[in-house]
């Protein structure tokens, strides 16, 4: 299984007056692990979006939290693609504190045009769709 | 059914370059319903929060999304609880613009003593139990 | 002397690990309280973005904070304009706890044409300047 | 001159329907910087609160803001001490993205200890303040 490696740290801001991360924190960590997901795989999505207008908007997110986290505190997340269709696509990220996992989550994305009026889903190019196929689950 | 209800207005910040709402800020709005849902039936979690130590942190937290936000827009969270066990519950969020849902979620959160060093789960007095049962589904 | 009043409310998410509100939410409400002084005036920022590509960018801002904030306090700013130039003026917000000022600071923002590659000043419309000068301190 | 750099990139979510940075992540910017100046000298943030109760609560901040940023780039930031005095000090923070200045703002702190009511200053203890003294302007 093939993930990509997105690092971080828990900055000051992230924590709430229980001393502890704030949970929409969470995902804003899988978006900024999913944009990552694109520039390595060879497809930076500041690219995408300046070049063709093309963005990942969001259908569905979920995550677990399976342990709380504090300041100062390093996580890495792995995130690999769970499935693809022709214009829709899973992640699925994994949040570990050393060897722990302190949270899972995935993301429903569409590929999608936002130079009209709004969001547009497209169907993924070929290419880019072989390339995410490379950090698929048992791939 | 009942539902409480919390109304909000999208702002500037909460936008992205795409010209619509950034993802992480539903589970931010879910977050505020749920401290309001608190509010409304007579147990505020800041009350719950200074005078018990009484948190209510996150689990799981998954939302759908059906139509994208935009600048200025007034919304409505609906929110009722789904499930109620001994330490643990589920609420349940449905974001309107007008008459339109345009997204839904949930939140299975913890009852938590967070006096000691990391959150601890504590059933859910027995009052606060009964006044949330007032907002299950079909109650 | 004219203000613009917002209000809001301390949220759980606004705080820090040390059980107050993290500093750069100050600049964020002002920032919502500046949007919403021109819907007051009859502007909605909304509808300049919207039709005009006008958008308001920072040039400076700075705030003094006088006393923290705590979770689900209630917030009063006050907003007026200190002075208007040809493509820049400068607005002032008061951050009121009933009656005591918590935080004061100010805005130095150009009015300014989206259309381009990067934001370009354009003068401010007269009608609009002078709704504008109704809010400014001694008018 | 010595400083301290931070480096960071702009994230999706640090965006604005303008398709530039909302500015008030400037601010957050100069709290990861502060926080990273004190791990850089020897005394972590993260380190002063667990163990001493010790934060370092805002009286003041300002930015000036030269040239917007926009998603994915590189930026960093260089920090140094402007001033100390017996219970507060001032950090300078100059954005740079390759060789341009893009911002500039200062904040001024208190050294605070957290663990009465409300935050109370506290002199800043020799050894730190010697260690500060050495990025200091012309040190």
């Amino acid at each position: 299984m093939h993930t990509v490696e997105y690092q971080f740290q828990i900055n000051w801001g992230d924590t709430d007056a229980a001393g502890i991360v704030f949970y929409p924190n969470f995902y804003k960590w899988m978006d900024q692990a999913s944009h990552h997901f694109f520039s390595v795989i060879g497809y930076p999505s500041s690219h995408l979006f300046v070049e063709e207008k093309i963005g990942l908007p969001l259908l569905e997110a979920q995550c677990k939290f399976y342990s709380p986290l504090f300041f100062d505190e390093s996580v890495t997340i792995q995130t690999r693609i769970e499935e693809i269709k022709e214009k829709v696509f899973t992640l699925k990220h994994r949040f570990l504190r050393e060897e722990q996992a302190v949270a899972e989550g995935y993301e429903i994305r569409a590929w999608a045009f936002l130079g009209g009026e709004k969001p547009k889903a497209h169907p993924i190019p070929e290419p880019i769709r072989q390339k995410m196929n490379d950090f698929k689950e048992f791939a």
